[in-house]
């Protein structure tokens, strides 16, 4: 094996392909090479707001490096790979090549982040570090394309689960990307009976339905909240903010029927002038639903191999190494990809993939 | 009797006692005298505030009346009242005289707010309507002065069920004002173990701890915060924001350890700036409270008769009719009073009840 990888860095709003060592694995880790890595709604922030949301994790105390966006990041956090070699002080239980998924976060390294922490590795390079304590093997017939799909279905699980949502309540899912369509699916599995899926672009109406949405609304033609507000009934109308855009809290805010739950999912860093009064008058809950539980995650990826969700509807893209910035230069700007998979041990420009 | 009353209307953030017409109750109300009526913050709020508050309710659709601070209002809406005379098509079930209380909507108006709304009238007057199907009879050892503070205990328990605690969580409660001492003898009623009082009054330290504290911090010295967090192990940390002060809430959000809830009670009308960052990477629950079930306001009564809670501590003050400005102004600036009563079938200046 050779002693360097290609990596791709994120720095300055850009990102570059730069050779690096081949990291090795300490006490409890895992070297792994990267089959495929999802390009997630939060690398495309984090690459255009550094400082922001660097910020706010130093504010937290949960991060020492300074927040700057000169600060260097390797990416990638939604991954399939397969296990090089292992570190000291590990059980050795999959052999060598054994495909693996896991939450991204690295115990040994302080439970930071994989692929969002400054001086960890990320799954957009060829080889990174995972911990073996973490590591899910990928079922033989699940595709590392589709593994790599586990993570947002865990986050669109998470936030379902976070909601504590009866059968009888309408939800309403604000953005039908990725997180959206996970929430679709996962509340489609729950047996919730109303499932608007609320997004202004016509074309994403077709795989919201197919996920489980029964009805679509696109919110720039009819009011998707009094929709909600009828069928729920008595019950509670349930709403998913998979939308990323801070502004929509205010909205929901103020149009969110009395008792309404709003989940917010995704980091809103830029501040917002909120007036609770609507929220009080009405008592509404705001839940903020960020990460997920290991057995979420793991529930997800078994929902892959069983054949719960159509992950193949959510690729919309592949990607090799070298053309990571170009794909993030068509995700910058209005686009209607949903999930592009970037397999970082090739090259080639982004693809469309129909299925 | 006479036509005539003597009433307390608001209008421009002044209070005047004025002479009107007694009301004649309509088709399922019934004209009652107000024997006792507390005097809420949210009376103080708004007077202050009167546009702003009006401002919420038009934009929510709830109120038709003009957004204005010439808007006039009979306030009173914590109230013991003697039962005079039935409308019409009313079953008369409790004799005339009897004392009773109620949640104070008049379902007959729409569900519109006793002594919050313009043209309805409030209990700081000599005599106004209530529903006959919300009544409550007043039990003969709960003095009437007592049973108006069924309203304010009614708020904190149901802040208190809105936050599904469970007992081994530790709660703060921020601020202990009548809300904030209802949550504290809610909590400790739950058996909630932890129950931090928090409140830069060292004043408030002692009826604290009587109401069911277990300790009292003052936030200007020690974290509550931390107090709290230690406490409470793996298990939650719900922080009850019963201070009215918009800021705090922000302050809470920052502040709040993972996974805590924050229950939100009182109208914060002025817009805040937020940024939810901090809410989403925590995974924190913001729960709006503002009302109450009427099984609550009948469960705060019976907490009274049955001597659960040591509701004469939490009374301050008392103040007859034409006395009602004065005890604002005294409620307007820095004041250690908890809560004043107001009898409006007698003159009288405030004066201070020790217990």
């Amino acid at each position: 094996m050779m002693n360097k990888m290609n990596s791709v860095a994120m720095q300055n709003g850009q990102l570059h392909v730069k050779q690096i060592d081949i990291p090795t694995p300490s006490a409890g880790q895992v070297l792994v090479k990267s089959l495929a890595c999802g390009i997630c709604g939060s690398d495309i922030h984090i690459t255009r707001h550094t400082a922001d949301v660097f910020d706010i994790y130093k504010n937290l105390g949960t991060m020492e490096q300074e927040a700057s966006n000169e600060q260097e990041v390797l990416l990638g956090h939604e991954y399939a790979a397969e296990i090089v070699s292992y570190g000291p002080e590990t059980k050795k239980e999959l052999a060598i090549g054994t495909r693996v998924t896991s939450v991204p976060i690295l115990l040994s390294a302080g439970g930071a982040g994989v692929g969002v922490t400054p001086g960890l590795y990320g799954a957009y390079s060829e080889y990174f570090i995972v911990d073996e304590a973490l590591l899910l093997p990928i079922p033989d017939a699940v595709p590392s394309e589709a593994a790599a799909i586990t993570e947002p279905l865990a986050v669109g699980l998470h936030a379902v689960n976070r909601a504590q949502i009866n059968t009888d309540d309408a939800a309403i899912v604000v953005g039908c990307g990725p997180i959206g369509l996970a929430a679709i699916a996962a509340l489609k599995l729950q047996g919730v009976k109303h499932i608007i899926a609320s997004d202004p672009q016509e074309s994403k109406k077709q795989i919201a339905l197919e996920f489980g949405a029964t009805e679509y609304v696109n919110p720039m033609a009819d009011d998707e909240v009094a929709r909600a507000t009828a069928l729920a009934g008595s019950n509670k109308v349930v709403i998913f903010e998979c939308a990323g855009v801070s502004r929509l809290l205010n909205d929901y805010i103020l149009r969110a029927p009395a008792k309404a739950k709003i989940v917010v999912t995704g980091v809103h860093t830029a501040p917002l002038n909120v007036n609770f009064a609507y929220a009080t008058v009405k008592e509404l809950d705001l839940i903020f639903s960020y990460y997920y539980q290991p057995e979420e995650f793991a529930e997800s990826l078994e929902n892959i191999a069983s054949g719960k969700i159509a992950w193949q509807k959510m690729r919309t893209g592949k990607v090799g190494i070298d053309g990571v910035q170009g794909a993030f230069d068509t995700l910058f700007k209005p686009n209607d990809h949903i999930k592009i998979i970037i397999e970082p041990w090739r090259a080639g420009a982004l693809e469309r993939v129909t299925n």
